[in-house]
């Protein structure tokens, strides 16, 4: 008998109604930029008009094992929304305009269901933050996942005028640190709080803990990533805000990602107190985990933070809350040791 | 005894080292678009001079069953090579200069000789096409890979003048779909390839069969995907050469993938011969897989299709012998009944 592909472990059919399910979601986020019906390859974007000495902003990420938490869960439609938070979130940093996204979805078997859903979160996210979903590869890879499982791997591209890149390369001593609340993990430490939660503490994600103030565990855990596309639009758009850094606080917490922007010689002295969504808690007691240990894992309730002189502190801060948000004033920037370790460069009350 | 990140299955130390050894690898594949020292969240490249109305082509793609050679083998180090291909490949299409690229390497538990090897070959690859390696991203994913497993996806990002770009638009009867030659598999068809060779055949990666021709199974199977950016480069800075459509063969052969860059109604009479690499014939008999299905698959020895005006044709072979390469005319646009189902608008001797 003669052996074909689709024998031997590809579904090309599976794979052209996945394409189909998607087009219309794509279309959902086109921008004016797009060039649409051209290339049969690779998708095509102009560059929006305006932009003095246009730079490319381009930044990759993955969502970590909160994939597991879709699998254990079958919600497959918030992942997605993860994945182009993890890598716009990044892209935003230095000042840029999300452009266009591009999504890696790798599988044993593909079920047309699950990529369909993990599609809509990525275009619903794409949506929010004003880039096109400009294309995406769906990979059938037989024997490399186990059953129901897939990996999503993202790649987001944004433009911004050279002389309006954020680099943190201004930031001094006496600017202010303002955090935006994140939702709770976001994307970041899910094989330590998975750990805790499901082995260590034995819950189920239909548990509702005293701690977690009416939610379930899957709900606590599936919690979309935020997007911080339209506060850094509103903040550099208004144009009377010297914002000199904007970090991500992705893993590695606070104290893995601020020192990112930060010149040397310079750290952030944490002042302020801010809510802490009640998973990380719940986490900190069930483990139990270090607070030294949380801090340099998880975002402990700042997704993101904008660094500002302390003249336009209050202009930011007005600006945000006309976004919605209550942003929390971290604390201030101040000289470091220069050979102070990295993590050490935050510097927490007390220490 | 408290929890910490690390016992949850997370090395971030080796993360760190992997990326410390990344960066010179990186390094040398800057272009001098790309800006340094900015960004401590994202890559940034600027567009290159003398551009207008730049149009930016972007695609994604990953190296499919391809990987599971690698991990057979141990042979890390030209798989990353395939990925810059399968991406690259597809972006240069319309014409575009590669400008960047990203990867993403997923993973259980990362071994840093692993991912360096893996990475080495994508710089490689990028500097051979002129692209800089501008970001990654390694995740360690515990409990989602098997052990010593991976998973790759790649973004290249390129970019063309608008009133340059080739879309296939101005394809034409009587233009001339010029080939060039594949080193074998490329990066498709690894399902079946390794279905057939180590199931059905029962071989083994060191066997050399006769049908091979001197190569191993393991040689054969790893050849890294042949680039085609100097090629593209060389027609379509040429000056004389109206090349009207490129088409990167990939899953789906020449079938699938030629009629994807043909206006409705045309097709592709195939008149010419070509070598086959032995590959090819290995798995044909030992499968056996029917000529039709080996057509559908398999890329047969053509990786990169050129359709260009008959006139034009002397002059484009001429171009592409100077890059060392003998092209094969292949056949002649001609018109089919627009009702054609898309993979018999590629039109065999005999059909």
């Amino acid at each position: 008998m003669a052996i074909t592909y689709r024998k031997a472990g590809v579904d090309i059919d599976a794979g052209d109604e996945l394409v189909e399910r998607i087009k219309p979601l794509a279309r959902a986020t086109r921008i004016a930029e797009v060039l649409e019906d051209v290339g049969g390859f690779a998708g095509m974007c102009r560059l929006p008009s305006g932009l003095e000495d246009p730079v490319l902003v381009s930044g990759t990420d993955g969502v970590g094992t909160k994939l597991k938490v879709a699998f254990m869960t079958g919600v497959h439609d918030t992942i997605g929304f993860d994945l182009v938070g993890m890598c716009v979130n990044d892209v935003i940093t230095c000042g840029a305009r999300p452009l266009f996204f591009l999504d890696y979805f790798g599988t044993g078997k593909l079920d047309v269901a699950v990529g369909e859903a993990v599609v809509r979160g990525i275009a619903n996210a794409c949506k929010e933050v004003g880039c096109a979903l400009l294309g995406g590869e769906t990979a059938e890879l037989p024997g490399m996942y186990a059953h129901g499982e897939y990996d999503l791997a993202g790649f987001a591209v944004g433009v911004v005028s050279r002389k309006n890149i954020i680099d943190g390369k201004r930031v001094a001593a006496g600017d202010v640190a303002l955090g935006i609340a994140s939702s709770g993990l976001h994307s970041n430490g899910y094989s330590l709080a998975r750990h805790v939660l499901l082995e260590t503490m034995h819950l189920g994600p239909d548990d509702a803990p005293v701690g977690l103030a009416g939610a379930t565990v899957a709900q606590a855990l599936l919690r979309p990533t935020r997007l911080y596309a339209r506060h850094v639009a509103a903040l550099t758009q208004d144009g009377t805000i010297d914002v000199r850094a904007m970090s991500h606080i992705t893993g590695g917490g606070l104290p893995g990602n601020l020192p990112r922007v930060l010149p040397d010689g310079l750290g952030v002295q944490i002042e302020g107190t801010w809510p802490r969504p009640p998973i990380f808690q719940l986490i900190a007691e069930g483990g139990p985990v270090e607070e030294k240990e949380m801090r340099r894992t998880f975002n402990l309730g700042i997704g993101f933070v904008v660094i500002v002189p302390p003249e336009h502190a209050a202009r930011a801060i007005e600006v945000l809350r006309a976004q919605g948000e209550e942003p929390y004033t971290l604390g201030h920037v101040v000289p470091v040791d220069p050979e102070t370790p990295f993590e050490d460069r935050v510097v927490w009350p007390g220490a």
